[in-house]
């Protein structure tokens, strides 16, 4: 299916995922008229003269009411009132997805606030970070071969969840549907997780009284280990508040999967430490060449 | 102290720390002849064709009897062997260095077999490694505005630790000295612990009847995380073992410093959760800036 022609899209959030939307979106000629929303005249500005959208609004009740698609592209913790806002003013046929890294709580807060517009939610996310944020960080190609992860809910209508699967596909993501549980599940493990531990190992070192010392000799595997400590802490707390549950699960199950190393090194066992070390050096290799399946 | 010329110089092992050590000392004019030795002939040839050493080895008896300065860049549990092997023909003034990246155990090889060469040994820790290894990965430039760890020894003449620290700084490096002990405590914290925590989340996801679908989603932030987990197994089991007290307890006191992260979560507190990444970004942002003295 490609992607039919939207009129006025609306991006609210333009920041580094909304304003690379909208230049994908518009790079695709798939749309007419992009409105930026947002809470700062000045981010709103820069977009303009980025060229990332063409025309600005502060008002989302005004700037969607017209709306043939509207992205949220907020942090999550904005979506209830977003919504809300929203709801009473969508023309029927808008669709609407958003970008938020958690889904149970954006399910959750669509059934509260989207009312009849529910059927015309897709939710989404793409898997699209990077180290800087802001809309001048935002690239038509962010998506480009990237994955997009639909998590259509019971209430869609099949035919905007293709709709929604065409949207993304147009600014060149792949895009693969699971559910919101399991959607929630699986970034638990390869990203939550991940981001949790990096964060206590730079926490815990910064806490010491030689730390300047330590942190003099980190290099580069260090580096690399820690470069998702410096993600935003506030959109952080919300990913982890959102998915606490699993979040939890995954840390105690880590934290178990720690003990054949522990064992290891206390009874200076090198077969068992070049086995596991071995196993998680091969399947990260399977990973890398795209053949962990096979 | 500028660096004295060293008209014959041998490299035993020549992968990417020999091989770069010995482009970069090349480079630097601080060397006539540079000796390549080791058990796999090929690699010599290939050391050879890529013009890194002038000559090869496999005999170290032979190589090393005129040397005037010794490189012993090969894996550490080689070290018993090489040095036992060197110590009974090494000329009076010849200089010894190494890169092993565990520093207790070098010591404690080059006390039971260094003999009276001891004194001219300063073992060295060169924080600079890379993904890819071997002599085809080897550069001239692999050393420059790196650190380099000097760990003198208390039988070290003050003299060849100067000369160490020359060549070590011909090879653009920067050095640093701190006692055998310190070092290998430092690193377990800095180096060691991020290895070990990142093969652990690859080896426990690896583990999981849906890891193939697990690895599907994960993106950029699991990719860098995990990059160490890709090091060689046997080099970390050498290292895992040799440092494995201090490994032990940097992980002990890794796995404690979580629980603050896991009451935040338990108790959804977003207030602890922002604080904790907060100062875990700032602190890893004052260390990339080079001010986390300041």
């Amino acid at each position: 299916m490609t992607a039919p022609r939207y009129e006025r899209v609306v991006v609210v959030g333009v920041g580094l995922i909304g304003g690379s939307f909208a230049r994908a979106f518009k790079a695709a000629g798939a749309c007419g008229h992009v409105v930026g929303v947002g809470r700062d005249p000045k981010n709103l500005e820069t977009a303009m003269s980025l060229g990332v959208i063409d025309s600005s609004a502060t008002n989302i009740v005004e700037a969607v009411c017209d709306a043939d698609l509207v992205l949220v592209a907020t942090p999550v913790a904005q979506f209830e009132r977003i919504f809300a806002a929203m709801a009473p003013v969508l023309r029927p046929g808008a669709l609407v997805t958003d970008a938020g890294s958690t889904k149970r709580d954006v399910a959750s807060v669509a059934r509260a606030h989207l009312g009849a517009v529910l059927p015309h939610f897709v939710p989404a996310h793409p898997i699209a970070g990077a180290e800087n944020s802001g809309v001048t960080a935002s690239r038509a190609d962010l998506f480009v071969g990237k994955r997009v992860v639909l998590t259509p809910l019971a209430e869609n209508v099949p035919r905007d969840v293709m709709r929604a699967t065409a949207v993304w596909e147009a600014c060149g993501a792949r895009v693969s549907r699971m559910s919101v549980e399991e959607h929630d599940a699986v970034f638990a493990s390869v990203s939550h997780l991940p981001h949790l531990l990096a964060f206590a190992l730079v926490h815990e070192l910064a806490q010491r009284v030689d730390a300047p010392h330590l942190f003099r000799h980190a290099a580069s595997g260090f580096r690399d280990f820690t470069r998702i400590a410096s993600s935003h802490p506030e959109m952080w707390r919300d990913i982890c508040l959102a998915n606490s549950d699993f979040l939890l699960a995954e840390l105690e199950r880590y934290v178990a999967s720690l003990e054949p190393f522990r064992e290891g090194l206390k009874a200076k066992d090198g077969e068992t430490l070049t086995k596991l070390f071995g196993e998680a050096r091969a399947a990260r290799a399977r990973w890398l060449s795209g053949t962990y399946d096979a």
